[in-house]
């Protein structure tokens, strides 16, 4: 390539994540309805479950998302034991699918199903709609006992429908639905960090719908079951930060010649990002590394799987482990220091495109989040990004058996770094 | 005095002061009920009003608290109009009396009257029972307008008597009431320092209670105008932070030869103490300081009247200014930096006496704050405990014009440890 065309190429890349980083800071998500997933989600079939991470076939699954795909089955009532469901899957029956191809996101195994109600989270300054599921502390870690499947129920027939109600009362009077952003906002100041740790958010979401729930419910006694729920379950709003922060990468991806990553999600055996300029459709991948983090009594790294979860959407947008420095409190869940924590979140400046302008550090005086991670400086400083998650048991029906910090592979940024070249004819 | 008799007194005080911090970090204040304070505030008579900080008589009185105790008398209905108050006031009709006298605390002004619905906080360890004024921004501000006296009588006739209703449910099934040190230990990992900002406490608080307001509550309506009022009113749990300061420093007052502080309060003329060891009816008293701080856009400095409000019982059990590390978002109201933040919350652990074992600063990796102020350390360091606090428009009837940082006069310290000296002949 000559110097002129070097520049030129340049001069595009320049131009192309100017437009990115401007449409992942200006975006606006609000929760906007809670619908099961066969009326929402594109490409959503009678017998589908979609998953978290780049693309894997049945076969190589790890064990706590095949856990999750028969808790799944058995919740959808296709089979009525571990063996009944692991045969379905083996029969070809269940068309297996990554959220991420489907504008959606999932929480550890991440699997969403038909009859699953699904947060659905509008884009209001650009117009994308995306989807995510609920969070919980069973099916989703590969439990699939009653316990595990009483919780989707509880979801699924009492809470998802009042918070519909309430939404539908929102928009009844022209409003839109829930401001996730300025929830996200203020949780950043509360000690969140919008991924392992969204107990602020869950309390000011609850406080949010709370009103509108009580005018919309029929019955006290489910009004006070979901009161509760919300008191109980402080990891509940990492799934609309999710949802969040999927429609605000979403608004920046297939921008020609753009290096940013616009979603990074592991499947438990790989982990996979996509690349704004590289299309929608591309994953580039590299092996799910083993979290560093703190067990449960019982257990030890021995017993963990891989990293596992589209939950990285939040660090991609900015938050998450990138927010480490607003959140020391979550160092007794993951461990590691409140040094650390400083210093991992001033580390991911050197690998991305800008300073939130509305998510803020009030420890670094105010100074933003380091926001849209631009493949090339990975590449340069050898910097990987750096991310909170839980740890789930590599078996199947185990559940979950801690929390860590875990970072990519940094094959997948390599890869991907091959692919614009190819593209692009670098 | 010989060499033995100094060291049998260093003995005595140390052995008090063991036992005085023993009761501190042992106590468990509880939300029990919210009554009338005629039916709970001992002393309150017909006619009283009790106001923050030491004792002051109405000539001597800042224009916010005259303020403030005109908005109560109209709320009392004895008068319609700030003449007609005033009149009553200066005639004598009227019993002025600190709430600190009557195990009581109030922030700003601090004003309670016999029909205003009070918080009873109980700490359950040490068997004392004290008492909480309602946070709101009006009349403790010194406002005395229509909207003002509103806030009181919105209070007084919707907010108060149910949640009273709901501890009454709570109490009704065996149980003691909501767990304050609790909330204020989780709200501390969100942000909070619990005085100036307590908003993390307002929401926990509002989950715990919601589910017993919906079970009893009758009006949906109300309710929901209850729960929006939670959502609105983020300075809300002050108030309870308060009370439950009060509940656990009070455990800890009148034991002989403690140099433990049990109370800091300010009218806004005066900053007293009160002094373990010095029994509890005594004030140690200097000016009250200027506030450095932040204004609200068009008022500054010369608008504003002296430190005021008994709300300085936060730092004197280990929280506000004192937790001012878990709290960096509280800069954006105060004024200072991150830096400042830290510092001072470390400063403070050389004039008290132990680290709270349950209220923890992750900044600091999980070490306790700073708690139970020891007047000696205060003089030999030359160190004043920081405050957090709002600032009052020197007038009556204007209101709060912004927050900041102020200090206690040296003067208090040092009238208390002359006094401690003549009283145990050092």
């Amino acid at each position: 390539m000559t110097a002129a065309g070097d520049a030129d190429i340049k001069a595009k890349i320049e131009s192309a994540n100017k437009e990115g980083i401007h449409r992942v800071l200006t975006s606006k998500p609000f929760l906007v309805s809670v619908k099961p997933a066969i009326d929402v989600l594109p490409g959503m079939k009678r017998r589908s479950i979609f998953h978290a991470g780049p693309p894997i076939e049945w076969r190589r699954m790890c064990g706590p998302m095949r856990g999750a795909v028969v808790g799944t089955i058995i919740f959808e009532g296709w089979a009525n034991s571990r063996e009944e469901a692991e045969k379905l899957v083996e029969e070809g029956e269940i068309e297996l699918s990554p959220n991420h191809d489907h504008d959606a996101v999932g929480p550890m195994a991440g699997v969403i199903s038909p009859s699953l109600p699904v947060m659905v989270v509008k884009n209001e300054k650009h117009g994308n709609v995306n989807y995510g599921r609920i969070v919980e502390q069973k099916v989703q870690f590969g439990a699939f006992d009653k316990e595990a499947i009483a919780s989707l129920r509880f979801w699924t027939e009492v809470v998802a429908p009042s918070i519909e109600k309430a939404l539908g009362k929102i928009r009844g009077q022209g409003g839109i639905g829930i401001d996730l952003k300025s929830i996200m906002a203020r949780a950043l100041y509360m000690g969140d960090e919008l991924h392992n740790r969204p107990s602020a958010g869950t309390a000011l979401f609850a406080l949010s719908i709370f009103p509108h729930l009580i005018e919309t419910s029929e019955d006290k006694e489910q009004l006070s079951q979901i009161t509760s729920y919300f008191a109980a379950n402080e990891i509940f709003f990492l799934c609309l930060a999710m949802a969040a922060c999927k429609a605000t990468m979403d608004a920046a991806r297939e921008i020609e010649y753009s290096t940013l990553v616009t979603a990074m999600a592991r499947n438990g055996v790989e982990f996979g990002i996509k690349v704004s300029g590289l299309g929608n459709n591309k994953w580039f991948t590299g092996p799910a590394g083993i979290i560093k983090g703190l067990y449960f009594p019982g257990f030890a790294s021995r017993d963990a799987n891989p990293d596992m979860g589209d939950s990285a959407i939040t660090e991609t947008a900015g938050v998450g482990g990138f927010a480490l420095a607003n959140s020391p409190a979550i160092l007794s869940l993951v461990g590691g220091t409140a040094e650390d924590s400083l210093k991992y979140t001033r580390q991911m400046q050197q690998i991305t495109m800008a300073l939130n302008d509305t998510f803020l550090i009030p420890m670094f005086n105010f100074q933003g989040t380091a926001t849209g991670i631009d493949i090339r400086k990975v590449i340069k400083t050898g910097i990987l990004p750096i991310i909170d998650t839980a740890i789930a048991h590599k078996e199947p029906g185990k559940g979950m058996i801690g929390a860590g910090i875990v970072t990519p592979p940094m094959e997948a940024f390599k890869s991907a770094l091959r692919g614009y070249a190819e593209k692009y004819g670098l």
